[in-house]
């Protein structure tokens, strides 16, 4: 399999570090706002990926951390003892904030079928780990206290290390684009960044450390994190493009300094969404949460997307690319997806003409996993799964046949690749009513088909409306009635 | 509110620390194991707990923990040097461990409608508050250290306070029956506890500290993540009758010695589950988990139950009672359920005779909010409610009336009781298809009036008996045709 590694700016052989096993660290949400349609990309293409690793055998940790330290304040006004002396119940917690959203994230993932991570570590939940890492980081060298905050030394990591590696950023470029924020007096280069922060009075989320009651800086947690669950050198780190600089940058560089090695081998990253054609930003008035995609319910949108059709749209550009969401072209991906299924339950009803293998569904079988093996593909791999929906509805027209090992073998293609790889699952396997709502169907269009027989024209064809209203769809083909959910 | 304080062996009226406020913490699951029905209980009497605190206006911050500070240990012949050197990748990590069991406690609580606590801290993410807990103690004198270890110096603390307050134990007692387990020898006294243990080579989870590498002692994590969380002093402490010793004994005595003053005001103690009469238990061949209850899995059950019907059944026991699980009495909280679902139907095609308020329907209200306001009496509670059904189901039959007032007012108890404290929703309510079952439903039933409309009774009864065999029960009344899934 080939994997576009971020460092080396090309398409690499991906080598396991431990054969037949895979070490994965992606950077998952930050729990202080509701999910978007940004960490859906991250998370389903990441969740391909671990998938597609399965499939293929490997033996997967895939480690996705939440990020819950927050930078909440207390009404500094009140002033540090009126703050102490508020009640624990009624002063603002950081943890019901994180907690809120986390639920609301996984319910989310749980929609689009973004499966678990193997672990799923909180950065509040690791300080002693960072504690422990910044120690390191200061006692090679490549960092320094001033204030109780500790800092990156940059410059001198640069001396003998390439700082900006994995973004192409050169360091003299970054000092005229620094702006003196807080902290920025108290740091020796411009470009250094915070290891651990000293909590200001109002700054709530805070932890005793060596050097004062503070916080980890947020580079800090990824590092630490993925170092104890998947060890000090690892196969694929991932993420969203926009984290490239200065989060993963930084990261390189921490670990580096901390243990002598580089971390991750492989860097992935997904490209970043628009909303035709624009940037997606709160203050553009585009910012669209997944809630509000599943609901329809912003005004952008012209009706509610399933959270499939979410997922099967984002399937149809390659995690790299750019993706623009608009209503033409997720209105197209829903009808597309409707004919995969469709092409599922044809497929099931065909009868296969003779034994032995069948050279077209070797054809796609062929191609589907060549392109999720180059740098997962899914567009060509997709693309390639409708060509074999048009076989499959030429079978069943009559106009091409199938051999009983080709229609084994094209049925384990959907279910490898479209169910378990691309995790698009129909409706009906989402829901838990499936067997009542299937049992129903029957007795509906045998009705119809009764109707039908006693030439009751009027009756079939309200009984084809009422289906219609909601949001049935039905089908005569040669083989009998076809139906599907809208 | 009355509730049965555990430490006083009474009732008493609740009073809020705060003002419209609640804090509750409850000792949630350790997660080395799957959710079998006593995780069950204890987190839906405790949701319940939190619902009604809501029902009435509270604003309730309700913390349950994640014991997933483990004990799995390395394969200890293999020797120190080799597990140090296996790859991070190829060893066993507890966290693995635990977040699959997380996940599948959260899947079952999510089917039984118990909902997310407002924070739910795991034990392995406040290693440092639990450190500064032990350093209070042993700063107030309460503690000691031995090779690395620290314990509770439970004899000292019982010369100036009561050790076994909670549980009516007496220490002279305790020495006796004291077994020489680990560490024993580096007890003072038989009843001391760890606070913090020195983890041997082979322990895989450890951390720094002070005073070795190594794990907090169990009881420990809910002193320190309740007080971070409510503050030094709570409303309401929870959990199952088999923590009282030692596990909340010694969570008493942590505070005390800690903090100078006990945490929580009001203790609460769900009792047990028996299947058949006998005790669950591993050994016993009769633990059965949540999924396999789910399934029918399990060669006890004589079918699978619905989340919603473990849930009803359990609210037919008061929380301090017993409750034995057969195949007969969730059978009949099956049916129960079933006919408070169509009693609720029902209710909503009444026509109201006149308006005004309903003596009979005030008396419900007033009764079951009694029941409820006297420790949680569900059972109790759950019984007026079939006293509505009756009353509902008389009203139906034109033997008894039911004013605008009532009917409206009828349908506010069934929601605020039943849907929202009670937490027992419909199966149709708890789909996502909801509405396009219900579409299917009224197209058939429809289908089938007009059979019978047309003497064609071997049509309609073909449609009854296809959808019996699909779960779905069909009843014929004078308001129309009611069914409902079985």
């Amino acid at each position: 399999m080939e994997i576009y590694n971020s460092l080396s700016r090309k398409k690499e052989t991906f080598e396991p570090l431990h054969e037949g096993r895979a070490g994965i660290y992606v950077c998952g949400p930050t729990v202080y706002g509701d999910p978007h349609l940004g960490h859906a990309r991250s998370a389903i293409t990441f969740d391909i990926l671990a998938r597609y690793f399965r499939h293929k055998g490997y033996k997967v940790r895939y480690v996705r951390n939440i990020t819950d330290v927050g930078h909440l304040e207390n009404d500094a006004d009140a002033g540090e003892d009126k703050i102490a002396k508020k009640a624990r119940l009624e002063a603002l917690e950081p943890m019901e904030v994180a907690q809120y959203y986390t639920n609301r994230y996984h319910d989310c993932m749980r929609l689009l079928n973004v499966l678990p991570p193997s672990i799923e570590p909180h950065a509040s939940g690791h300080i002693i780990e960072q504690i422990e890492m910044v120690k390191k980081i200061i006692a090679h060298g490549f960092a320094y206290e001033t204030n109780g905050s500790v800092y990156f030394d940059v410059e001198k990591y640069n001396h003998t290390h390439a700082y900006g590696k994995l973004s192409g950023r050169i360091l003299d470029d970054m000092q005229t684009s620094a702006r003196d924020l807080d902290g920025q007096r108290d740091k020796r280069h411009p470009a250094d960044f915070a290891l651990w922060k000293k909590a200001a009075p109002e700054h709530i989320m805070r932890w005793a450390s060596p050097w004062s009651d503070g916080f980890p800086g947020w580079h800090l947690e990824c590092s630490a994190m993925s170092t104890k669950y998947l060890g000090e050198q690892f196969d694929i780190h991932g993420g969203g493009l926009d984290l490239i600089f200065p989060h993963h940058e930084c990261e390189i560089a921490q670990s580096v300094a901390a243990q002598g090695c580089e971390a991750a081998r492989y860097w992935m990253h997904n490209n970043m969404i628009t909303l035709n054609g624009q940037k997606m930003g709160k203050s553009l008035g585009n910012f669209i949460t997944l809630d509000e995609m599943f609901a329809g319910s912003h005004n952008l949108l012209a009706q509610a997307y399933s959270p499939m059709t979410v997922r099967f749209f984002m399937l149809q550009a390659h995690y790299r690319s750019p993706l623009d969401f608009s209503n033409e072209a997720l209105q197209a991906a829903e009808k597309g997806m409707k004919r995969l299924f469709e092409a599922i339950q044809t497929l099931h009803k065909i009868t296969p003409a003779g034994g032995g293998e069948d050279p077209t569904v070797e054809g796609f079988i062929q191609k589907t996993y060549a392109a999720l093996d180059d740098d997962l593909n899914t567009p060509i791999a997709v693309a390639h799964l409708f060509d074999a929906v048009r076989f499959v509805n030429a079978v069943n027209d009559g106009k091409d046949t199938l051999t009983a090992t080709g229609k084994a073998k094209l049925q384990q293609l959907f279910d490898g690749v479209l169910t378990d790889t691309l995790g698009i699952a129909s409706e009906q396997q989402q829901t838990g009513n499936t067997a009542i709502l299937h049992g129903l169907m029957n007795m509906t269009l045998e009705a119809r088909n009764l109707a039908k027989a006693n030439k009751d024209w009027a009756a079939s064809d309200k009984i084809r409306q009422q289906l219609s209203d909601l949001g049935i769809t039905v089908k005569d083909t040669k083989d009998g009635t076809v139906w599907s959910l809208e």
